[in-house]
């Protein structure tokens, strides 16, 4: 079954101890995409401005992602820019240009209402809220954010948090909300607002799965060399609900699985900037993973 | 297989941000000794001065530990005194008197230099190779450490490292020892140093394991409350090689599973200050953990 993923398509400028790299491909709605992309067709909503070059374009297409519900505007595109520190675990932003989603309203097309798998990939949740608005009968939503929302927009986040099967957040993320430490609080206060499974990303750590059948413990796929982390989160989401939409049975039996495949993807994402990596990998090189990550947790 | 213990006997005062105990049973050999105590008979290696509360030389009886190859002294007993932060994850050391660890040297009784199954419990290196020295035909030796002995004793550390056949350390401890961020990183550089099994630990993150076969990338079992950590770390290798030594068959296939009974040995050392916790439970209530431990990475 084909998936929905609205998020922020920008351009990002990204420093990291080692290179420099302007304008690259990102954006949450990009990188959870292309994730998906390996595993079900894929339906995009965003907007770009008239500066975003033709290429990024054909590469969505080259990922057979549905751009109709693409706008591109009159203006500029969104444009992050960003430094990472040595160890990579700390993110600084730069400069953030919002350009064209200043304004922007997401229009689904006709075809798109009925999209059964949705990802609400990390961007304002009021704009998460129009796109859910709009979704008819909705088999699966997922919901990923950031911590830029927590601090100024919460009322809106609630309300996200409140309607969607599933929501993602970081460990320190996960704190923030709930104003507790200990991650099995913090998951238990998660739940009472709604969603019925509650994923925190812990990034080299892995993922706490917690969900009507208990916890699941996920683990990343160790790497050895981490080039830039940016999107591995997106990635993560979109390649969970890329194989979720996949797969025959309850939504149940299959999440676990679906979070090893999200972690797997998101590891082609760190080992280079932004989606260069990604667009090069196909399934199979997921599936490897996934098979080896199967190995590492056997006991 | 009886396991062989060496490593501190201690007398811990615990601060933490809602409590203060004092005079502990504590040390490294201690946590270990008991921990391993639920799985395989243990014989321990230590020395208390006369001070040493007769209730915990009763403790470890009550735990069939062979006190053979314990001295008592005259002077007094090693006594930590430390505390920890709000967020349990910043030790500070308040105080430490040595006592008759001053001048310890460990004599293995007759009966003890047959043991099959070693665990160099996190005590001076010079002391480890001491007590390696007098074991006739070792069939599978384990050491911790800390950073102190990183500071100020790496020679005989690298010769302990050099004679085992896994090593245990943390993963700041890791990144000390090699240089290296990452985890991959660092634990081909430790191999290089010896041992055919490095295992890193993560605290509340796990562990991993690496050998022959490969990565183990195993759980620490969450818990929802946190009373003190101190002693974890002993109480999970001490766990790990007493299972170990109950297995038939090869080391290689049973290590992943006693990393697993180690985890979940460690996970009740959290649940109370001390020994307290530990010592109220039984083999099933690990197991039992083990059995949840085995539901929460299955996908």
């Amino acid at each position: 079954m084909s998936v929905l993923v609205v998020g922020s398509t920008a351009l990002d400028s990204i420093k990291t101890p080692k290179a420099e790299n302007p304008r690259l491909l990102g954006g949450s709605a990009s990188h959870a995409a292309i994730a998906a992309s390996f595993f079900s067709p894929v339906k995009m909503i965003g907007i770009v401005g008239q500066d975003f070059p033709k290429r990024y374009l054909a590469l969505y297409r080259k990922h057979n992602i549905d751009l109709t519900g693409l706008q591109i505007a009159e203006g500029k595109t969104f444009h992050w820019s960003g430094e990472y520190e040595v160890n990579m675990n700390n993110r600084r932003t730069l400069s953030t240009e919002l350009g064209v989603f200043e304004t922007f309203t997401p229009h689904l097309p006709e075809s798109h209402k009925n999209s059964r798998f949705i990802l609400l990939a990390n961007i304002a949740p009021s704009l998460q809220l129009h796109v859910l608005d709009q979704i008819k009968k909705p088999k699966f939503v997922i919901a990923d954010t950031m911590d830029l929302w927590l601090n100024i927009a919460l009322p809106d986040l609630l309300t996200v948090i409140q309607r969607v099967d599933a929501f993602v957040l970081n460990d320190s993320e996960a704190k923030q909300l709930t104003d507790e430490d200990n991650v099995l609080k913090a998951l238990k206060k998660i739940h009472r607002l709604g969603p019925a499974y509650v994923i925190i990303k812990r990034g080299e750590h892995g993922s706490i799965l917690s969900g009507p059948s208990g916890l699941f413990v996920a683990p990343a796929f160790p790497l050895e060399r981490v080039v830039d982390p940016t999107g591995a989160g997106d990635s993560f989401v979109g390649g969970l609900l890329g194989y979720l939409a996949s797969t025959k049975g309850s939504i149940e039996k299959n999440l676990r699985r679906a979070i090893i495949h999200g972690s797997a993807t998101a590891s082609f994402c760190c080992e280079d900037f932004g989606l260069t990596r990604t667009t090069k990998i196909t399934a199979a090189d997921i599936n490897n993973r996934v098979a080896q990550l199967e190995k590492m947790v056997r006991f």
